[in-house]
């Protein structure tokens, strides 16, 4: 058995952030390494904050009216080339099947790096009417991307758990407002489900989706100011339906190219969590997408032991009637002070520690995981203090990542500023920009930093461009990325 | 807009089977093809057939201990290889990953034809103790096995929707308890909620899953006489703990070899469904797993439109309210008569027509999907009424399933009446056997039959075998199959 050290975070949230992180993903019991350099598993406990997404976002995406469906992984490469920017885009990280069993296959198979091709060749046999629109379908799957770059588990991983919903309509009015509908459901599961404030906006055309018209995105901001991209939106315009041929017959009798929309969040969503909430003692989970949102450790000597497990089986199937995600440690194998650290590390957002004089004095000692807080509540309101207390640590999580947030959002006086602030404490750069591709693609060179979002709300635009000192066209958030 | 004859189905169930029961498939809207042969789309109707499936067994895997978690697509050779026979087994049928981008990989990926290899690679690093069993986890994925055969949609195809279940126990009765207590499962979800009646028993040594010590199995019959394996659950003994090094210390201080157990069910379930319950008309479905158990259309000349629609919205939303899964379909563009067939086509259990008079004389009209009995019922009496209807409709479709099956088992005199039956109605053919593999290869060459199953229940086993006479050891239930 590993010495309750050896077992807990080892290094200092401040002080090595990546190698923090990963201790938090692989001791938390979330995910752990593949075979395959890249890939992950997820072990039950971090799936099941997946599990916690997925139903939240599901449920929303059916109440509007969307259904699920299934693709095949593979994708003819012909296909998948019908759309050139999009190919372009994606061919390079793309994996090739080109054997089955002992047989080389015709023409090579993309794994789904995304279906964009694949479901709107399909769509457009579907859809031959208007009364065939608006198609609606989401797709819970995978991706896959052969990573250059380093991964990172969750935060860039050569396979990876996401859902991507794909709409088609009659009108672009339509679309477009299905794209910001699906950017308010994404704001409302980021901002009000993992408490992770996020700021809206669009993709420059150099960081759009290839093959979209344009992109709307949530940008998160990391611990370590670096900014992450939570989730995008994107308005395809009728860029598939001319090559796909998706075409509607309308109330006029007249054919019409249909509009479209695409739009995706994955598992990235759990690396921010760890990210944004974390502290040195490992996961802080948001309450509301906590797999257990209350653990009861009985503490007890030999002679109380069957009183003080009895009256804590007790509590915990009251709570659970409450429709609270209890989980009882009555494990006689651990210390009182191993399950502790244990549940700490792995994130609880409320501990209960039940001992005999709790139960003597008919109280209830509840621990929260965010603020180490103590508090007393009487037995018989047990239900009541621990969902106040589970919407406090809830709330004071946001209110804590948005001072996190503004406090990494540093408008500069000049490019020296700019870059200064980069090279610092980095976060989000808030400049003007004068639209022209060359001063993006320059700043990126020479910090490191591209567009991140383009805000929806462009108040406090500065007259010029940080680069060029040209006139503004916009206000930019730049940033480092993951 | 294709005629009411051109979106029906076109041929008769007893007439051609496999080109009827394609157009099902097709016309109700459940599936459609891929472009890459063999492979299939699920559309929204049919996914939403597969998510009822996945929530019943979900539920019951939960509440038995099982957790979720997730594994890449792709399995190293060299870990495929490590259990030999499974290798063999599997790799005539694996899709080869070669390249990544424009590079070629090294080590070649297979794509996920099941996952014991790759899932037990890694359990064998979070199992050191006794504590850290029982191990109980499940995937929902897909596999992917290149299909040389004919393929069918549901039933053989290049990629399914799946769940993998997988065990490690401390002990072997306790993972013989697992593999028995997930057949009882797979019995429930089959039988009390798909209605249709399967046999439980024991694959062969030849049938059985390639690595595992023995194979239990459910086995289904369809209308056409042919049998569909439902489920199989597997103990693998210590077949693949030796190889994958899956070892764990014991209170008793000594290290051993762990127990292990691999389950699944796949979406082959639907086309179960198709297969024992449909009609002429199209698809009947339980029920149960109906993503819609009840439509409701509005009958009415243009005067009474608003009235009629109205009340009909008014009980739509009275019998949702009693989680009645409803779905109004009040769209002016069809004819009653087409909702009629579009409905009875994809199988919706119960519909009511609402016209003016029904809403006078406060009654309400069902229509069952299985007898196409009409019942009238009281206004006030829907909800009940409509319960009452579901639960009838559900236990009537088992009943004549049952008797689907029972009509299908035919016990032969001799050999000649085993073939003659075989190439006759088909169906299972119980028969005596020796349990020596070249009988069982023998009788599969001569009449394409081989042991769907050796039922648990061994009663009225014959006394000799029904190929080479020497004595019986089992009573097999021969048959051909899917």
């Amino acid at each position: 058995m590993l010495s309750a050290k050896e077992a807990g975070i080892t290094v200092k949230k401040n002080e090595d952030f990546s190698d923090w992180y990963t201790q938090v993903v692989l001791k938390a019991g979330l995910a752990d390494y593949a075979p395959v350099k890249g890939f992950i598993v997820l072990r039950p406990y971090g799936y099941a904050i997946w599990e916690s997404i997925r139903d939240i976002l599901d449920k929303r995406f059916k109440e509007t009216g969307h259904q699920n469906g299934f693709l095949p992984v593979l994708i003819p490469e012909s296909l998948l080339a019908r759309e050139e920017d999009h190919f372009a885009g994606f061919t390079p990280e793309v994996f090739w099947v080109t054997k089955a069993g002992n047989n080389d296959i015709g023409e090579r198979l993309a794994l789904r790096p995304t279906s964009e091709t694949l479901a709107y060749s399909i769509f457009s046999k579907w859809i031959t009417s208007y009364r065939d629109l608006p198609l609606k379908i989401n797709f819970w799957n995978t991706a896959l991307r052969a990573e250059i770059k380093a991964t990172k588990p969750f935060v860039r991983t050569s396979e990876f758990l996401w859902q991507e919903g794909h709409t088609v309509h009659a009108t672009k009015e339509e679309a477009e407002e299905e794209v910001r509908m699906i950017l308010d459901i994404y704001r409302e599961l980021i901002e009000d489900y993992l408490a992770v404030p996020a700021i809206r906006g669009y993709k420059s055309e150099k960081e759009k989706f290839v093959g979209a018209e344009y992109t709307t995105t949530l940008e998160g901001m990391m611990a370590d100011g670096r900014a992450l991209q939570m989730g995008t939106s994107h308005h395809l315009g009728q860029n598939f339906s001319k090559p796909f041929d998706i075409k509607y017959l309308g109330r006029d009798t007249a054919e019409h190219f249909a509009w479209q929309t695409s739009w995706g969040v994955s598992w990235r969503l759990i690396g921010a969590i760890i990210m944004v909430h974390g502290d040195d003692k490992g996961l802080i989970l948001p309450p509301k997408v906590a797999p257990i949102q209350l653990v009861i450790v009985p503490i007890h000597k030999d002679k109380d032991a069957e009183l003080v497990k009895g009256k804590a089986a007790e509590l915990a199937a009251e709570l659970k009637s409450a429709e609270i995600r209890v989980h009882l440690d009555d494990r006689d194998e651990y210390t009182s002070g191993w399950k502790f650290n244990e549940w700490e590390m792995k994130g609880v957002p409320l501990r209960i520690n039940l001992g005999p004089r709790d139960i003597e004095k008919g109280q209830v000692e509840f621990v929260r995981r965010d603020s180490r807080e103590k508090v007393l509540s009487e037995r018989g309101k047990a239900i009541e203090t621990a969902n106040l207390l589970l919407g406090k640590v809830q709330s004071d999580l946001f209110v804590r990542a948005k001072s996190l947030l503004d406090s990494h959002v540093t408008r500069p006086a000049n490019y020296e500023e700019f870059k200064k602030t980069l090279d610092g404490k980095g976060g989000f750069v808030p400049a003007g920009w004068c639209g022209n591709p060359e001063c993006e693609v320059r700043i990126k060179e020479e910090t490191g930093a591209d567009i991140r979002v383009i805000p929806f709300d462009q108040a406090g635009m500065p007259e010029n461009c940080i680069l060029c000192n040209a006139p503004s066209k916009k206000l930019a958030y730049f940033g480092r990325a993951y």
